[in-house]
């Protein structure tokens, strides 16, 4: 396939206009938008508003004028349709790993008396610290469950599962849980789901009251966009939130916050998540970027994002097997999230002699490369030119090179 | 005393200076810093590069380039020398009552076997809340401690105090504890004590090192003008630190976070307190806002606070008295924070009146108007006017007309 049929693969996307949608540096092929999303227009001037004006000038008075107080669930209702939440299900605060601690304090304590979480070793790792806290606290046990050993979860799980916590698509290999098939297995024994979206929330088709989902969470500066450290979403499903009881039981999640009571009453509905003042800047910023998904469906999203991945993958395989490198991701649509892995030698040194060539993707330990394709803003000629790249990089040797082989002392 | 004594005081000012590192809007004269501080210049031109170019142009690779993820000890470092603290003894994230609950959970750890947590019954609302959480998950009972009724907060510890979590300036009231008193006779029972430093940091003289105190939290969008929600800062001993186990305990404070470890190993020093990604945008904010205290001792700051709010008093009890008018604070600087509040009837309507002529203060239930003097920014000649401007509201009657006195229906 030469790069032509990719032209006009972007000929014929109905998504290719959304790329208008965001300011990617021409130089690069961004393929690390599972990391941290590209910037998309709109965020620059309405932070500069919430700052200058907003903050600026009409100071204290825009907690209530321009609505500050309500962004948290405003941008959290917007966000529920992207991950097949009804609105006001979802709010936005913290980081992704205080939302997680809330989330599995509050479905533990829905099951008292039963001892074990359940949670992948293999899991993006503050989902296991979190899960081994919160057993520690609450005097449970964490129960391992690795997919790989045991394909199916209903091995380990029995009448003394509180709560399972997994990762809906790994951080690392890029496999795709069945999140309705999971969701009704743990139904079955009377436990509880927490599921993180973290890589899929804007990616991939997330159904959360289709799937029954109990609880769920993720960050907002990957393929939601929102910037660098973006405020988090939790979800909760409706039927359950009338007696959750989250523990950092800050003012904002009052029933009347302004009340100033000495004693804490839970907020009516998903507010109740809420614990104190977020940066509305922060908010702000996510909530501009959330526009970027005007008028676009997530089956359109999914279909896009698949198409890209079976064109890396299918390229990978033609041109790259005879250079050693190979694809490390499920084939299966069903398993594959947004992201595929390329394993190879000296993969550090690939991912570096990339980044100088402008295709940005990243190393995880010991020999992959990790590729994630955001279907608002990627091409398929960016697929075709990465992957051209990667035959460069593999021809010449560049990625043997010692200079590329470094490592940063972080990260 | 007249409008050009208040002139004169503003020329000999050696403080004078600072406000032109704030965009102050010229037609207000801006009495709730206290709430959320006023726009430093640094900030709209910090946070646009951020985003544009650190963010938009450099993408994920700006975490190690310019230094995202050192941040938040960076930052904290700053912060350290405004509330008597050594650099790297403070970190900033999260919201103030995400912070209040991890160090109460982490302070009550360190001392098992005891088994109440002493909190101020009018503290702030999240200091009660989350003190009846941690109890709550811990097992643990409040005890509640109201000066008004024993002054000697002596009277209320003993062999089974865990904790003092307690406010150091009154949100409401604008009363100081004695730091270094109430610290040593939680010492005096081998208990640990907490200090809430929202109402302080950026306003009055806080000493934690010299104090010897355990813990300290506190916002960053009051006195320290980071935005509104801005990041809080955490503040340990460090002859604590390598005893304290957080209980949110996510990626960013563990020892080894690119490790990507199963289990949990707290980082070295201040850093284990982190948990997951913070808003970079919300800490550059706060770093630049920082910025307007170089060169700025706390014992000048507090002097200049001090001499607000002695003007402030002497001018309200000269000019308002005879019109229903009183002061409600201490009138002692040992026990005075940087806040002052008057109590009239009508309060509401006073506030509202006052806001219409540019005069920002705000409301609290049942009588009381709360006027905050952020020594960085007002002028004695803006006390000057305040109170001018009261007289006038009071005289005119403004105070009682039914249009200011429509509630909103938050806050």
């Amino acid at each position: 396939m030469d790069r032509s049929a990719a032209e006009a693969l972007d000929r014929d996307d109905p998504l290719a206009h959304t790329r208008d949608r965001f300011d990617v540096p021409d130089v690069l092929i961004y393929l690390d938008g599972n990391s941290l999303g590209a910037l998309p227009k709109a965020v620059p001037q309405r932070v500069n508003d919430v700052i200058t004006q907003q903050w600026g000038h009409d100071l204290v008075t825009s907690w209530n004028k321009q609505g500050w107080w309500d962004l948290p669930d405003a941008v959290g209702s917007k966000l529920a349709r992207i991950i097949g939440a009804q609105p006001k299900s979802v709010v936005i605060s913290d980081a992704t790993s205080v939302q997680l601690y809330k989330l599995l304090m509050a479905a533990a304590r829905l099951r008292p008396g039963r001892s074990t979480i359940v949670v992948e070793p293999t899991s993006f790792p503050t989902n296991a610290y979190i899960a081994a806290s919160v057993a520690d606290v609450l005097g449970l046990t964490v129960r391992w469950w690795s997919p790989a050993d045991e394909p199916d979860i209903s091995a380990v799980l029995d009448e003394d599962t509180a709560v399972v916590s997994l990762c809906h698509v790994d951080y690392r290999l890029g496999r795709m849980h069945d999140g309705r098939a999971i969701t009704q297995q743990v139904h079955d024994t009377e436990a509880l789901v927490l599921w993180d979206l973290c890589h899929s929330a804007g990616a991939v088709e997330v159904q959360l009251d289709d799937w029954d989902a109990d609880f769920a969470a993720g960050c907002g500066y990957k393929y939601l966009n929102g910037g660098p450290g973006a405020p988090s979403f939790a979800y909760v499903n409706p039927r359950l939130i009338d007696d959750v009881r989250q523990p950092i039981s800050g003012w904002h999640g009052h029933a009347a916050p302004f009340a100033l009571e000495r004693d804490y009453r839970p907020a009516e509905g998903i507010r109740r998540l809420q614990t104190g003042s977020n940066s509305v800047i922060a908010m702000a910023a996510l909530d501009a970027a959330l526009d970027a998904f005007d008028g676009v469906t997530m089956t359109a999203l999914r279909a896009k994002s698949l198409a890209l991945s079976d064109l890396f993958i299918a390229l990978v395989d033609e041109r790259l097997a005879a250079l050693g490198a190979t694809i490390e991701a499920p084939r299966s649509h069903d398993q594959r999230g947004s992201q595929v892995c390329v394993r190879t030698e000296n993969a550090y040194g690939f991912v570096q002699a990339l980044i100088k060539r402008g295709v940005v993707g990243d190393f995880r330990e010991p020999d992959l490369a990790r590729f994630g394709f955001t279907p608002l803003y990627l091409r398929f000629v960016d697929v075709w030119t990465a992957v051209h790249q990667m035959a460069e990089v593999l021809e010449s040797g560049e990625h043997e090179l010692p200079e590329n082989n470094v490592r940063a002392p972080v990260t």
